[in-house]
């Protein structure tokens, strides 16, 4: 009885593999409900040893992280349905993993093999509006979207043309600051294109056409920049020599996780499992 | 004077290339200060045609969330020290980009080529707690950290072994529930030791030594889960063949970003730039 009695006034977690506890919360609580809750819950999560704790707050609890943060939380990162908080109380070392979240963008190179053109599209905003460059299709992929899909996505959005996966060809990493709205893991995909007529996105794209491959890349703001001139020149060794070799996907058992790896070696894993159809994923 | 009067009610905001805007509030303010200014602040961006409505709040503006997602905003998402709120304030399709954030981690593939011995460690806590499961060092890269940073840091936390970058061999992608506290893009990096002699980090590795590479391949669990079979495999070849080959980084000039690519061509552009001690970067 007593034990119950206690026990609603503590709020429920979970243990993790990390001597740590999860809670998390999704029905709305006022602050004076919360705070002696909290202050209850820490006491106790420090007399069993705990050491990392995890709050996640749904959307709708946000009159909880002020409160929160008074008592030792602090922001480790949120979506748009709930924040997380952490608050580390032990006096060991924190280990508690950093946020780390990088920010994913694709660029897609969709090469018409027969007359070497390449897929290129002027946006209506953005850093090269009015500028008259020629890009590749660029967009940032969704949550819980693979780095094909996206790029699938994207070139379909923009352009409506439909295409398969070939490889990542390369990734580029960069630190900016986030309000430029610089994405800083950047994949370049080739992808083969399946159907070839144009239909361009009305609210994002202004332009969208076949380009000689040549031509693309000797624009002089793809020769200027040391970044976009070496992948531009990727995408030309690719479309000479097919030399160049990049990363494929070999989608795993059981979860649907893909492992990104060199395309020899990705091209007889799955052979080696009769598999070899699903070197060029479809969408879900 | 009746525009500095207007001006004063209304929130600062800039311009984006994005026909947005971008307000970045710092300064503690009450409720009732800022819903009249960002109510005033909306019909203004409504009547000059503005789409997307950036807010970034500051940590300790904490009790501005509720009220602004009460206008209207959503958490795009946030970090410790401020939350990200969007609004799209236009009749045009919303073309904010997602937040996609991806929690990145690493896998160390550190080998003694004169042994074939790879280093590995048991954590104190985590998934193979008390399994005898030998793995590669792993962790999360931290904020602002390039990935080929976070695999020679967390090695060196956790081994006391100093290491050269030498290549991505393959990346992983899944889609994991957060709390579960897995990354959902691993990268798999082969470092070269530059010492040998281990120094076990006392608060997270239970113990760490050099084991030979098939002994480690070969160990049941890796055997038995398809997407760590692969990773081990890749790494088996890699050490007796040397002919996987991965993507290597080429940093480019002006500000510190890296190209990862094939490898052969990632040489052959260092080179050609006299540049080829870079192909092994050392830490900032």
């Amino acid at each position: 009885m007593d034990g119950e009695a206690q026990e609603t006034h503590l709020l429920q977690g979970i243990p993790d593999n990390y001597g740590g506890v999860k809670v998390d919360l999704t029905e709305p609580m006022t602050v004076e409900d919360f705070v002696p809750k909290l202050s209850a819950s820490l006491v106790a999560w420090r007399s069993q040893g705990k050491k990392g704790i995890w709050m996640k707050l749904a959307d709708g609890l946000d009159n909880l992280i002020a409160p929160a943060k008074a008592e030792g939380f602090v922001c480790h990162h949120a979506e748009r349905e709930y924040t997380m908080l952490t608050s580390w109380i032990s006096e060991l070392p924190n280990t508690l993993p950093a946020n780390a979240s990088r920010r994913i963008g694709v660029g897609a190179f969709v090469l018409n093999k027969n007359t070497r053109e390449v897929l290129v599209v002027q946006e209506i905003d953005g850093h090269f509006k009015g500028t008259g460059v020629w890009k590749l299709p660029t967009g940032v992929i969704n949550e819980g979207e693979n780095i094909w899909e996206g790029a699938l996505r994207e070139v379909e959005e923009e352009t409506g043309i439909k295409t398969k996966f070939v490889e990542v060809l390369a990734f580029r990493e960069s630190h900016q600051a986030f309000l430029e709205r610089k994405t800083d893991l950047f994949f370049l995909c080739e992808l083969e294109p399946i159907t070839f007529e144009i239909k361009i996105q009305d609210s994002e794209i202004l332009a969208a056409k076949w380009m000689p491959i040549e031509e693309y890349v000797n624009q002089p703001w793809n020769q200027k920049k040391e970044m976009f001139r070496f992948m531009a020149n990727i995408c030309l060794k690719r479309s000479q020599e097919m030399e160049y070799m990049g990363f494929s996907t070999v989608r795993t058992m059981g979860r649907e996780n893909y492992l990104y790896c060199n395309s020899d070696h990705a091209n007889l894993l799955n052979a080696t499992r009769g598999l070899a159809s699903i070197s060029t994923p479809t969408p879900r």
